[in-house]
């Protein structure tokens, strides 16, 4: 059987994510004005929605840069990276769930639990499509294995992150958010900072 | 007048079906929440329309999946051919429809009638799409009958499980539940235990 | 200043356009049923918005078709080639919005009025751009004179029965009807059989 | 690490546009009728967001152009010229939004307002990518100098306006509304008459 060929993978997720990252905006509801005088606290109310909407406009942005870097290390597909490959996409589409529940929700905690537990999950289905990649023996000869290890330390980093940001939520959401706001923060710091760092670690 | 190619009618499908799959997420509507406390009741609402939108997510997901692998074993397309293809399209983009309707009312049959008609005429017009192009000798020669021939019994059984969901709905929608649940289970299930099943048929 | 190729104006327009096309299913809102006797009667309310739908999807579909087809009879684009495509992407952007309308209020002649006009404009604007490509040379050499006339020919005529629609629509409704019927039908009877009666005209 | 080729970055950026041009006639809501003779007036209360609509309409189809011929210009991509395409996509993503805050309450100043910066935020995001593309001698070397010059010219004029339209709504919201349509006019006039205008500046 022909398999679908990886730029056919890559098109299709590219649709699939531009369209989560930008029907998000559609939760970004235009609020009740009743007097001219309150537009500004009405627009206020919007605050939790409009943070909750910039960190996941941010963190899908980071899949989808990460997720062609992935793919065009790929030398070719089967059945198995394909099906990794939706079932990454099937926890990216409730992205938009996730975030209008905490943006409608912010101080409810299981709101900031299931938008920590959506995230890890695309996190973890993230890296089970990676594993396998390397695992079958899937990845281009010319990548280094050693900036291919560097990005699995990240990722990992990033699972714990969620877990705990979903995790902490129970003690306060607070500390929820800082983390959810570290995870994007952490992928925009140039790349040399980060290297260090993991050589810290 | 020149036709439409292949590669353009599979790019406008992977669109429509890119769409389908993801506003489907839209209908996973955030809960009213009162008091802290019934959050996770107000989620555990949401069992029904989660479930039905994961069994849509796979589906739609096989379906993409088959139609790229059909679409790669084609010499050229014509406009019955073209025609058939929107026929199929017409049918997928009323699954968030039907998908929404049974997840709203999951012990009314009527939504697990429509559900089941929906797929089934998905189906249906995905044989009817199979079988134009092999009558029609558009397939390439490279292409195996026999292979060619499993997936059409394939196809078959998932019509008739359609079918049976839709029908026995009328007497129970617990087991039309369970025949919507088996049909992308079965495309789950690795191709050789399929395979000898097929030969045991 | 280098031009977009036409390859991009298609792709883009090919987003577009599925995008049009799949998002009008939710204008087909899941009916309330209050008891389970109901759900026929509730269902039986849809038949308006689902006829509606029906001949929207059609129409979008034979436009997209179209389109193609002349996309891919053209040497070079050039900025007015441009502009008159996105102004015809204008008015089929508005098609979810009349379509939702006159299934809405199917019986208030506005109604089939905006719709008529909305898809008199469609044609309108998709004949101005078939026009502006016919002056400037633009058209393949290969492409045979009297095949681009009969499809003038026929777009002439979609332009009166959309016209009469909208105008009839304050006679009757029923008349606009059964014309925003015609039209898609139109294009589905073989080509022959229109070829001939265009020679009988 | 390999970068994201620009025609990748290319077809995502069409993707989310196309996406975002499209979904806006969503907030064109369908009127309530409830006798025959107000279908007019209720029509009538839908003008103030169908102009709205117009004006993004055309703003979005001119940064699509523009972000083309662009993109065309590019001789190769690096992670600054990736994220500050995303920073762009961004600002564009909440068009839908404040185009519907201001067809819902458009003599409410803050909205206005809201919108008027919004489209600054496109401008200025623009103007970044640009400036980077310069400074980097990211452009082709066959691209005039002074076409260059010129673009940026009209950039500049645009995030004026914009700034204007946002800051003067406190005046007055109609002095606003005259500068929102003076921009995607400037666009629409030929080459020609812009460039002598440039000159006399």
């Amino acid at each position: 059987m022909k398999l679908i060929p990886t730029n056919r993978i890559e098109s299709f997720s590219d649709g699939v994510i531009a369209i989560i990252i930008t029907i998000m905006v559609f939760d970004l509801k235009v609020p009740e004005i009743s007097a001219e005088k309150s537009a500004w606290l009405a627009l206020s109310a919007l605050i939790p929605k409009a943070c909750s909407y910039l960190i996941s406009f941010s963190m899908i942005a980071i899949m989808w840069v990460n997720h062609h870097q992935l793919f065009h290390q790929i030398k070719n597909t089967d059945r198995t990276l394909l099906w990794c490959s939706i079932h990454l996409l099937f926890w990216m589409s409730l992205v938009p769930f996730s975030t209008n529940f905490v943006g409608t929700y912010p101080f409810v905690w299981q709101s900031a639990f299931v938008y920590g537990l959506n995230f890890f999950m695309c996190a973890l289905s993230f890296n089970l499509l990676r594993g396998y990649i390397t695992r079958s023996n899937l990845l281009l000869e010319t990548i280094s294995h050693q900036g291919h290890q560097k990005i699995r330390q990240k990722n990992k980093l990033t699972l714990t992150l969620f877990a705990a940001g979903a995790i902490l939520s129970l003690v306060s959401v607070y500390i929820s958010f800082i983390l959810f706001v570290i995870v994007p923060a952490m992928y925009f710091i140039p790349e040399r900072i980060i290297t260090s760092q993991h050589e810290v670690d």
